[in-house]
């Protein structure tokens, strides 16, 4: 058969019936941990004010904004002389923008709502973002965040209950083995400050984060192209080459800011390693720094070692996130579920084949008016018992109606003919094995139920 | 407290908590019962390209779809002596726009993966659309459609089954007494056939919708206006004086069309009679025409006489939606629920109250490093067993800590101090009572379960 062309954007996906029964999964098996750690949903609209996104992200971060174009005549009050720019025509054509991450319009919602919200705050939020990204495998241009985050109190056992959250989701999931690397951006600031180099922070950080891809080789001519000398660069070989934390704590003894971080994560990984994780790893890793400006304290970043993907999740602690909008002292810490490169891992490594694959559970031929009232009825019954099920909506060849079923993986198809209205005895074939067997409406909602 | 000014455009909204939990049991309702008639939900993307919308949704329609910017320099290629104008430049400088309803994309898709879907298709789908439309009452920029449609056939049994759908989720929600609301296009071109007006169809139909609102005697002057005469008019009053079914029988029995449409309207209304409504009722009502052009066979409109708001759902049979994205003889049914309003009556009879408040069902008070441990591994136990668990972060004054409890309507909670630890009996007070008692972790476990 022709494939169709695709009338969609680039960068766009629909969802089909099969896909969207594995989405659900995830999203549901997510959010039934969040809710037993006790955190509760908000939305935040798609459409922004533009001035609430841009200046958030960076540079590039703000040229990816997809942004809005003003209703009806918006070119009415426009002097081109002055605009013909594309940059500036666009802010004068352009209020609105769709929302890029969920962190913040998060803070703008915690800083607006201030007053009416109970902290520390426990939410979580599952919502599609939109970037003008180019797209590449594991890259949309619409994709879904989903964000656990609590603001409001700076006490690290956050930190322990954000973590034993991603080991319990993978857990549940099916995805054994994942490390979860933690980092904390006061021990980088204590290393910088060792290293005489914290007017650097920001590209040092970038740097190190690179290393695990371009080797260190090559993160070192960075670092001598942004003008590091050789005795700071051998200080932060010490750091990266340093075996043990107590191998750390040692070398970032001088440094007060640094101590604070360091004691931070060996308080958060030593509870962790009394309450004990199911299927995860949680590991330190110096080198981790996550490029976003307003992590404070402790960093994560989720890596599966089966599929080549990136980071499958990854967050941290903000102190200041929500001053932008007028609301200072306010840390909070959070962690974000790639879902859609989730989702490409679990096909990858076969996760979702031990689901049922059938949804109707119970679908009834259709022979025409003579049976037509009395499947119905059944079916009516066979609802008010929450069993799904359905009758084929035409008179059509045995053949044809078959397929159907077959096609949508229909657990049982049921025959109601003349014999059967008479006995109140329905033919019943199973569809995996092909068996066909006698049994009144009781029997097979009795069936149905002790099969579920 | 002071209420902050909010940071949103105007039309678009933030769900806190509560409001979330409300809406989701709308949500979580009528999807149970999609699934249990055997529909399956797909997602389309919230951007399109703008010539898949434009021209389907009328001129006023069309302008009011959200325009995406291109990204770049949308300007480059731009000779501003011939796009001055904001009609003209606003095609060149955008390309995509924002989904306006579910029914488009859902042709779109129907048609792009024609080859790939098995027929008769049943979906559902819920997602937001966007409508730069004037914000009011229960009118928003941003909102829910909730459309459940079968595709590729004419069967009345899909109409019999939407009806039932309808019904049941009304039921389910607590929205007692609706009237659904029924009619058939068909019958309409028979009686303007019979008015010999059958070329004003389109305009006679936008004011028999409106009769309702502006009243018989306007409706007569504006079907003059619009070119009737006497004798038609006199002939349309007959059909809209009909006391009964028979009458209109008696009345479209000249028109072949007519005919097909009283006939399929006639059974339907009959099967549905046979297997009874739970909560709502079948109402004909011969005025009942649907704006939208697309329909062609039976129509429907879901009216509650509670609250004064408007129609809650609509929808009805179209032939050749998808016929724009090059698929033709594909015939289909399909409803909608307003979830926005739907959730504005519900609020307004007060249908939320019996839902369960509690949300977190125990925390602990948190007393210091001595009982963490303790109460750390006690919660992990809890939450093994999916029990909404959680630990106030840091250690506060009492009485911060209850009432951090009490604004959550944390159902109990839990005091572990050096006694609880030595005799592992912990303290539970019960917050809705006051009541306080000892047991251990087991008997906490099973309260919770046997409450639940």
């Amino acid at each position: 058969m022709n494939k169709i062309k695709s009338l969609l954007p680039k960068g766009f996906r629909d969802f089909n019936i099969e896909v969207m029964r594995k989405r659900n999964f995830i999203f549901q098996t997510v959010q039934s941990v969040f809710e037993c750690y006790g955190y509760s949903q908000i939305q935040t609209p798609a459409i922004e004010d533009i001035t609430c996104l841009t200046g958030n992200y960076g540079d590039e971060g703000d040229r990816l904004i997809f942004k809005i174009l003003n209703s009806g005549d918006f070119l009415k009050k426009i002097d081109f002389k002055d605009s013909i720019k594309s940059k500036d025509l666009s802010k004068k054509i352009s209020k609105k923008a769709l929302r890029y991450d969920l962190t913040v319009p998060f803070a703008r919602f915690v800083s607006q709502n201030r007053n009416d919200l109970t902290f520390p705050f426990k939410r979580y939020q599952m919502q599609n973002v939109w970037r003008a990204d180019r797209p590449q495998r594991g890259r949309f241009r619409e994709f879904y965040q989903c964000d656990v985050d609590i603001v409001g109190t700076d006490s690290l056992l956050c930190e322990i209950e954000l973590i034993q959250i991603y080991d319990e989701v993978f857990t549940k999931l099916g995805i054994r083995g994942v490390d979860i690397c933690i980092n904390n951006r006061k021990l980088l600031s204590g290393i910088l400050e060792i290293m005489n180099a914290s007017d650097s922070f920001n590209d040092v950080v970038v740097i190190l984060d690179k290393i695990d891809s371009i080797g260190m080789e090559k993160a070192k001519d960075d670092l001598i192209s942004i003008g590091l000398n050789a005795k700071s660069i051998s200080i932060l070989d010490k750091f990266l080459n340093a075996e043990n934390l107590k191998d750390i704590e040692n070398l970032i003894n001088k440094s007060e800011i640094g101590l604070e971080g360091f004691n931070e994560l060996k308080f958060v990984m030593s509870k962790i390693k009394k309450l004990k994780l199911s299927s995860a790893n949680l590991k330190f890793d110096v080198k981790l720094a996550r490029g976003l400006s307003y992590y404070t304290g402790c960093i994560f970043e989720v890596k599966n070692n089966n599929v080549k993907i990136g980071s499958i999740g990854g967050g941290g602690r903000y102190d200041n996130l929500t001053s932008n909008f007028g609301l200072n002292n306010m840390s909070g810490v959070g962690i974000s579920f790639g879902l859609d490169r989730i989702f490409i891992v679990m096909e990858e490594l076969n996760l979702f084949s031990n689901q049922n694959n059938s949804f109707t559970q119970i679908m009834f031929m259709n022979f025409g008016d003579d049976s037509l009232n009395y499947c119905l009825a059944l079916l009516k019954k066979l609802r008010e018992k929450n069993i799904r099920s359905e009758i084929y909506p035409s008179v059509e060849k045995i053949k044809k109606q078959m397929n159907y079923a077959n096609n949508l993986s229909v657990k049982y198809v049921v025959f109601v003919g003349e014999d059967e209205i008479k006995s109140e005895i329905l033919t019943v074939k199973e569809m995996s094995s092909g068996n066909q067997s006698q049994m009144n409406i009781l029997e097979l909602i009795k069936k149905i139920q002790d099969n579920e």
